[in-house]
């Protein structure tokens, strides 16, 4: 059983389906967090009061976030036995983006009237949840840029002694890089002093640390120093779009080229703007082009990348379009 | 043209959906608030730059917010141009529902991981916005109990000269009351002091401060003062389970009986515990319950009302059932 959807519904139940479907996408955040997704999809089944039982949660509460899973059709409930079905599955896939959402981004919505007004969109007008965020991007890296991103590796064919990743967040991406290119030191460059924090003891808790360095600083407005001379890949992820409008794009290009002067392939990965008719947008893009919209960030089309490598002093070598949500394409700069 | 649910989605579209769904529902939110839904149930339809314009909106953030409303079929959007359709008017009567969830409860539902573990529930454990609820509860009571209440004040059939609204909020109640009743002096006890202080501008500026009073207080802990001893007709709304579990309330009714020693009519009107299986829940319904959950708000049933009026020695002359969204009623007590 799953909602019945297979005749038109009247205006009352569609709208009831989008408040339950609000509702439903923080119990889907909240049964991530603490586990239950994880549990129901390896084992199909499970009883909800036992299983707030085994985690110390709140048994009416947690038979309620069940319910609203099952009030949109993305679980089946009779009492306190839920079901996982076809729906569940596809929530599973898609659970890092409903966070993103629903804890992540929450307080950038819900002010959504203020952060709207023109006279209030000045210094610090909206806030996120960073470390929410920075929980839900490591699992939307490994759903959709992680597969294109190692045939991008694959397809690096000069000896890599030197790699660095600009914006390198808590360090996952750049232990990856040092695992794929074993003898080759390593550079994380990121404009949060707490990130580059938790990098180190990551780094050092794999036992990468000998061959690795931490800089904090703006990747917009990267100074050269002699660690960055010998990098010969540079790879920049899910934050390209900071470097536009165009403009501002061309010159950090340019700059990245002087301050990396031997660099052989950048990759820069990133969401791009997308193009589709408003009943047919997948799950993410709305929420993200929304969300950059209210945050006054703009988002570049796949066009307006393609348009300023040239200017900005490197060669295009390939375009990895990957559209499994916003646009994601993996550009292969030489 | 609405969204296409003459088929049954796949898995994959229909949890895009649901995640387009939690956008719609700030969306809607903000709109009302912005004054974007009224303009549009008025004029039918509408240009989402000019709106931004003459509002002093960001246009493309305010573009995205009818986008957000367009990808779930609540508008049709071409351009700039937005008109309304049926679902549009199904959500502009239950816009304050959104609000409640969306901005008042956002704070709430964005924590549940936190909120659901045992080891954090004591102390102010959750938050939510009180300004914004209380926005939304007016057009709430609006929708839901007005058209009851008033049919129940005309069966008021002794002369009221006192009335007296527990848990008053911002007055509007007591206006209400005052004005129905035209010689009678009105009390309002609530227990938050800028309530109370909002509640006494506001029946300054409507002229009814001669013959009103205000009292700070916590309805489930009232003393007996002379100013109480001639009220003849009491009223409650949407508190009253915070009377229960079952044995504080009987307390309650019984201490109020005391309190007021003249009331020969105490109206309470509030929400109830519904039974309805998953996915048949109307609008509110799930938010309402999962979020007292979340909080930890015993919320009553019917049945549970009426076992326990006899016993805190009032009559119950009348159940009206309103049953709306989340099982309102009204009991008129004597």
């Amino acid at each position: 059983m799953t909602v019945d959807l297979s005749h038109a519904p009247t205006a009352t139940t569609h709208v009831a389906s989008i408040y339950n479907s609000a509702v439903a996408a923080w119990a889907v955040s909240a049964a991530w967090e603490l586990g239950a997704l994880d549990a129901l999809y390896e084992a199909r089944t499970l009883d909800a009061e036992e299983f707030a039982v085994t985690h110390g949660l709140d048994p009416a509460g947690t038979t309620g976030m069940f319910r609203a899973l099952s009030a949109v059709g993305l679980v089946e409930r009779i009492g306190a036995r839920v079901t996982a079905n076809d729906a569940f599955d596809a929530v599973y896939h898609n659970k890092s983006f409903f966070h993103w959402l629903s804890i992540g981004s929450a307080e950038l919505f819900r002010e959504m009237p203020s952060v709207l007004r023109n006279e209030n969109r000045k210094g610090d007008y909206y806030r996120r949840d960073a470390a929410a965020i920075a929980y839900a991007c490591r699992e939307i890296d490994h759903v959709t840029y992680a597969p294109t991103f190692w045939s991008a590796l694959d397809r690096v064919d000069f000896d890599v002694t030197h790699v660095a990743d600009l914006g390198c967040g808590s360090g996952g991406r750049l232990m990856d890089l040092m695992r794929h290119f074993p003898g080759a030191r390593g550079i994380g460059v990121d404009i949060a002093p707490p990130s580059i924090e938790v990098a180190k003891q990551e780094v050092a808790a794999n036992g990468l640390a000998p061959r690795t360095e931490f800089f904090v600083g703006d990747v917009l407005r990267l100074e050269r120093r002699p660690e960055f001379d010998e990098v010969e890949l540079l790879t920049c992820f899910m934050m390209g779009h900071d470097f536009w409008p165009r403009e501002n794009c061309i010159a950090t290009l340019r700059r990245l080229r002087e301050v990396f002067p031997k660099a052989k392939r950048f990759l820069i990965g990133d969401a791009t703007r997308t193009a589709l008719p408003d009943t047919q947008l997948p799950v993410f893009t709305l929420g993200f082009e929304l969300g950059h919209d209210l945050m006054g960030t703009f988002i570049p089309t796949i066009e307006n990348w393609e348009s300023v490598f040239a200017a900005g002093g490197w060669d295009l070598v390939r375009t990895n379009r990957i559209e499994m949500t916003v646009g994601e394409v993996i550009f292969e700069l030489a």
